[in-house]
């Protein structure tokens, strides 16, 4: 299977774009995260690459495809807890756990750089403007999982819908994926179900609710948005909490 | 007002007892601990000790006192994300962006410590460990709020009170305010209530429940575990999310 972005400079990967929202990389920087991003591995649909409960301390930097993490509950439920896109870390949360807390699955085939924590303290003390970088984007995941958290606590199924599909466009763009018309989305409205806390049934009358209004429309792998100003203030979409406004430190 | 903790040696501190769980902190991270430990600031109930929307990119180390963490939507209403307890970062989570995406307040008079984020450059570069221990307790804070993300999913409004009950046991016993027993809780049952998603008259069934059941009681500010192992059974507490097994870095 091939990579669809192999062959990219590191400085034009989405690894590289999403941490220059926080930090304009030198050529140290470069370099380090080049090594960290050199072990490539590829996980079919259906093999989980981080389990809950692996004690071997690994996490990996997402070069191509889509991801969801989400916990099994002891009765045996599960719950998303967020999708990853190219760039993304998946694993980042419990990589210095003794045991990892979450799950990782593919939801297409995903080419994926393995780190170890060994790897990852190494490349920090090479250059701890990238040890910052990390804690930024390890931020920006907290600060995403909080609006799932507000999504489930204050806000209308079709607000969390609406918010949701915003962030994730703005996450995609920031790496090049899509732009203010709209992006691919390979999510089944199963899988969005689940992460928002709603029935497939319920998925679909909001979606339907949103394209009624002419605000986005989500159909056939494709995102479009019909009228983003007036789906960010429907959604009360404030997307400060992603801080792509940076580079903050030069 | 005097300082409960003040005098007590860095590392005896909250601070650091907190981070030992990852890591065995040498002379020098002490040393920079310390440097970061030392700029004290006193914030009586009712101020806010960060407020969102700011921009001056500041955070705070919690040397005594409770705070909670709380995000306020478009339209007023507000959400209760985390409550912070004695060697918690304050603000962590956005001190890296441009804007903090929430507010922290005192709970009951806090001391704490100021961290700027050039502070916490400046220490980053000097001991690439003690930046792995932040991302750490990082880590852990995200895998808190994931777990509160669950809780509103897909546990009971029992099970949740049950849950979060004893995580907080957990971490007040990492920085030595509790013990397998109890601990001492200012958290009012409206406090309770918001962070949770449920009323307050629910919270006081929900209790009255658990205490009926012979699991725990919480009543006149202290939390008491009458069957420990039967409460961690009941709620499905797997502490591994907590990660107090360590030090992982030595």
């Amino acid at each position: 299977m091939t990579e669809p972005n192999a062959g990219l400079p590191i400085q034009d990967s989405p690894f590289a774009r999403k941490l220059s929202a926080f930090v304009r990389l030198s050529q140290t920087d470069l370099a380090v995260m080049s090594d960290l991003y050199r072990r490539r591995r590829v996980f079919p649909v259906g093999v989980d690459v981080i389990h809950q409960g692996q004690t071997d301390q690994c996490a990996y930097v997402l070069a191509s495809g889509w991801a969801c993490s989400y916990k099994i509950l002891p009765e045996g439920t599960r719950q998303i807890v967020d999708f990853q896109i190219p760039g993304d870390f998946l694993g980042l949360r419990s990589v210095l756990f003794r045991t990892a807390d979450h799950n990782v699955e593919p939801i297409t085939p995903v080419h994926a750089s393995e780190v170890t924590q060994r790897d990852l303290l190494a490349a920090f003390a090479e250059t701890p403007r990238l040890a910052t970088a990390v804690l930024w984007a390890a931020s920006r995941d907290e600060a995403m999982v909080v609006e799932h958290l507000v999504d489930l606590g204050r806000r209308s199924a079709t607000e969390r819908m609406a918010h949701f599909l915003l962030e994730l466009g703005a996450r995609l763009r920031l790496v090049g994926m899509g732009d203010r018309t709209g992006y691919l989305c390979p999510l089944s409205q199963y899988l969005l179900a689940d992460a928002l806390g709603l029935s497939a049934v319920h998925v679909n009358r909001v979606l339907r609710e949103l394209r009624e209004e002419g605000l986005v429309t989500f159909q056939k792998g494709r995102v479009t948005f019909e009228d983003y100003d007036g789906l960010v203030t429907f959604a009360g979409f404030d997307r400060s909490y992603l801080d792509h406004e940076g580079p903050l430190l030069m």
